[in-house]
């Protein structure tokens, strides 16, 4: 399964989360996430999340999508290439 | 056609950008916006935006996703509400 993850996330609690997505997604932006993950995976990271946030102050969007249907454009600079794009 | 629109943008020129996707788009969280949009108007936005930011320091991504075959899970609090949610 294919997922991207957006976030927006108090200052003090980021570090944490991005170096945690870091090893399981290709950071793509300022607060985003991508890539392909098991379902074993994608339940690990849901789990590891809510565990780092504070629920009440923090904001994340986890979208699944089959990605051959994940059809992307880029207006300016691409801060992290991924090879997927058509 | 459904798009999801991620933004990374110097401070000076994101209030015009938010502004102007405000008017096509559902704010969704910090430099995201989601929304239904017909193929004039993609046309449109994506032409705005390449006005509307410098290609050298700004990054915009859009995800033009089926609406059917985006699954979206939220962690956290959910900073605006969009009606389609699964």
């Amino acid at each position: 399964m294919y997922i991207l993850i957006i976030y927006d996330i108090k200052s003090e609690r980021i570090n944490k989360v991005y170096k945690f997505l870091k090893t399981y997604l290709t950071w793509i932006q300022n607060s985003v996430f991508e890539g392909e993950i098991t379902k074993t995976e994608y339940k690990l990271i849901k789990d590891k999340l809510t565990q780092l946030i504070d629920q009440n102050e923090d904001s994340i969007i986890i979208y699944n999508i089959p990605q051959k249907y994940l059809n992307k454009k880029i207006i300016g600079i691409e801060k992290n290439t991924i090879d997927f794009i058509i």
